[in-house]
C-alpha cells in the first residue's frame, strides 16, 4: 500500500541485529501509521540473496523470512530473490540503505548509496574506520547516522552532533566504551583471577567465540575513531596505539590454547589491582578523545569517581566541552545487546524519515 | 538575504536565555550557512515591544538589541518596534517560534501558532503544564520541541522521545531534576546545617531571590509533569503531592524572615542525614514517574548507587524501559545555567529546521 509518504528500506544483513531490528518495525507499524509514517522494508538481504518487492514486502514475507533464518537456512531458498548486487540498481534518493552486517565489503554499496542520494544507516563500524581518504565521505554525507555503532542504542553520536551544531567545541570524550571489558574490569576489581574472568565473560556471552577479539581493544579503537571523526577530528585507526589486555605471547595460540594459558597472566593482573585498590583505584578500560588524539588502554579511576563507580558492561561516555567545562555532560548504561542496538538503528531510520518525509 | 531555505524566528522572551540564544544564533551563523542552513531571527520581543523586520534583523540590530538590553532597556525605544501582539499575525506556517519566558501568559500565542502551522520551541515549562485537557494540543502537536525545559541542554526529552518511538514501553523514569535542590542535598550530606546550605545557595545565585520557590519543589513537579506527558501519561500539575524542603509555617513570612528562621530546622535535617549516613544513604530530592503516577519529595539513594554519588547540582535522568530493564539509560550532568538552557533551545530550533528544510 505504497504511498506518497512511504519510504522504502533495504536492509543490509539478517543476523542477529537485522532481524531484531524487522521485527521490531513490524510490531511498530501501527504507531508508526498513527504518525502518518510508512516505512516499507522493499529489500532485505544476506549475504547470498535479496528478498525484494517493489511496493514493500508484506508482513507474510517478512514472517517467512524471519522462519527461514530462525532455521540456519539462507534468504535464497525463498521465491523470487535477486542478487545482492541489484541493490546498487534499485536503490533510489529518499530511499534508506541500513547496514547490519559485520562486513568490511559493504562500503563500495554506501559510496553509491552517497552519489544516489539515499539516506544510510549503519550498525556497522567498519566502513566508517577505513582510511580517511575514503572515508570522509560518509562523515560529511548529510543523509547518514550510525547511532548504533557506539554505546548501541545510547544517544551518543546524537549528543555528540548537537552540542558540535549548536557551536559548543570540544574539550574531550572520556568513555568506557565496550561492555565486554567493563564486565571484565569489574571482575578483576572484584578479585576474580584474569583467567577466570575471561572464562566468565566468554561463557556468559560477552565475548566472541575468541575472547581475544574483544581484548584487543580494537572495537573500542574503533568506536572512538567514530567519535573522534564525528567531532571533525580525522583520527586514523593505523595510527592509534592500542593496549590490547592479553600479551602478544598469545596472539597466534588457538583458542583453547589461549583459554588454558590466560592464567599466566593472573600474577600479573591481581598485582595491578592490589596496588589500585590500596589507592582508591579501579581499573577501567577506557577511550579518551581529543583534539590531540586518542588514547584507547587501561586506565585507573577514582572508586569514588562516576567512571570507578561504573558496574559490569555498562558503557559511560563522559562530554567535556567549552560549555561542559566543570561537569561533564554524561551517559551511561546499556551499551551492548541486540534489541537495543537494533532500537539504535530503528531509531535512526525515524529521524531520517521524518527529515526526508517532509520533502514530498 | 533571504532564500528558499530559510527558517524565520520569532523569538518571544529577551531575557538571560533569550540574550544568549541569540548570541549563540549569531556566533553560529557561517557554520550553518556552510550546512546549507539559513536563520533569520526576523522578531524578537520582551514583554513591552516587539522588533520585527520581514526580511530579517540584521547583525548590527540584533547587537544593538543587546546593548539596550544590556543597559536595563526595553526593545521599545528602538526604532520600528511592533505591538508584541503583531507576532500572531507575522507568524507563518513553516517559521519556528521560540518561547524563552517564563510567562504562565503565553499559551494562547502558541496554541495559535499550532493552528498557523508554524514550529515551536519552549524554554518555558508553564504552558505544557496547564489543565490536559487545553495543553494536551501542545503534546500531540508533530512541530514543538521542549528540551531545555527538562535538564536544560542535556537531551533528555529527545530520549525519552527515542525510546518510545522505537516500541520500547517505560517503566519508570527517577529523576533528579532540580541543580538547586541537588546542590542543597550535597551540602546536607557534607554536614552542613540546613540554614547554611540555604544561604549558600542562594548567595551563588542557585536559587530564585525567594529560595522558597526553589525549595517548594514546584519546579522539579512541573518537569516531572512534562516527562510524564511527553511518555503519554496525562498527569494533572495539581493532582501532585509535593514535599516541599521547607515547613509550611515559614510559608507566609517575608524572604528576610525565612532566611533568618530556617535554623529552626536544622537539627532536623541533621537528625535525617546523621541517621541515612549510618545507614550508608544519602538524601536526593528526586521525581519518580510511573505510569501509576508521580512522586516528588526527599527519598534516600544508597551512597554506592550512582544517585548516592551524585555530586552538587547535577541532573541525573534514568531510564527504566523493557528494553533498558536490568539496568537503565542514564543521562546526567548539568542541567541548569544559561548557556547550556539557552543550546538547548538552539538544538531543537535546528532540529525543527532540518525537518520542515527538505519541505523545500
Amino acid at each position: 500500500m505504497k504511498n506518497q509518504n512511504a519510504i522504502n528500506l533495504f536492509v543490509l544483513g539478517f543476523g542477529k541485529v537485522g532481524q531484531a531490528l524487522v521485527r521490531q518495525i513490524l510490531s511498530a507499524r501501527d504507531l508508526l501509521n498513527k504518525h502518518g509514517m510508512n516505512l516499507h522494508i522493499v529489500g532485505l538481504s544476506d549475504s547470498r540473496a535479496l528478498l525484494y518487492r517493489d511496493e514493500g514486502l508484506t508482513a507474510t514475507q517478512i514472517q517467512s523470512a524471519l522462519t527461514h533464518k530462525g532455521q540456519g537456512q539462507s534468504l535464497e531458498i525463498m521465491d523470487s530473490t535477486h542478487s545482492v548486487d541489484s541493490i546498487d540498481r534499485l536503490l533510489k534518493p529518499g530511499d534508506i540503505l541500513v547496514d547490519t552486517t559485520a562486513s568490511p565489503h559493504t562500503t563500495a554499496r554506501l559510496l553509491r548509496a552517497v552519489e544516489v542520494g539515499s539516506g544510510i544507516v549503519l550498525a556497522n563500524k567498519i566502513p566508517l574506520c577505513g582510511p580517511w581518504a575514503e572515508t570522509q565521505k560518509l562523515f560529511t554525507y548529510p543523509n547518514i547516522k550510525y547511532e548504533s555503532t557506539v554505546g548501541a542504542g545510547l544517544p551518543v553520536i546524537a549528543t555528540l552532533k548537537y552540542l558540535l551544531s549548536t557551536g559548543d567545541s570540544l574539550e574531550s570524550i572520556v568513555g568506557c566504551l565496550s561492555g565486554t571489558l567493563g564486565y571484565l574490569c569489574s571482575c578483576l576489581e572484584e578479585g576474580l583471577p584474569y583467567s577466570q574472568a575471561v572464562k566468565d565473560a566468554r561463557s556468559l556471552g560477552y565475548t566472541e567465540p575468541d575472547p581475544r577479539q574483544d581484548l584487543s581493544g580494537m572495537d573500542v579503537a574503533r568506536k572512538a575513531v567514530i567519535l573522534s571523526r564525528t567531532a571533525g577530528i580525522p583520527a586514523e585507526l593505523s595510527d592509534l596505539s592500542i593496549e590490547p589486555l592479553y600479551p602478544t605471547e598469545l596472539e597466534k595460540v588457538s583458542v583453547e590454547e589461549f583459554l588454558q594459558l590466560a592464567d599466566q597472566e593472573d600474577a600479573q593482573y591481581a598485582g595491578l589491582v592490589n596496588w589500585a585498590t590500596a589507592e582508591q583505584k579501579a581499573p577501567r578500560y577506557t577511550a579518551r578523545i581529543t583534539p590531540e588524539g586518542i588514547q584507547v588502554g587501561l586506565d585507573l579511576a577514582n572508586k569514588a569517581s562516576p567512571l570507578g563507580s561504573l558496574k559490569g558492561p555498562d558503557n559511560y561516555i563522559a562530554f567535556q566541552t567549552n560549555r561542559y567545562s566543570a561537569s561533564p555532560l554524561v551517559i551511561s548504561g546499556p551499551g551492548a545487546g541486540i534489541e537495543v542496538t537494533a532500537a539504535g538503528v530503528f531509531g535512526d531510520i525515524l529521524q531520517l524519515a521524518r527529515e526526508s518525509h517532509r520533502r514530498s
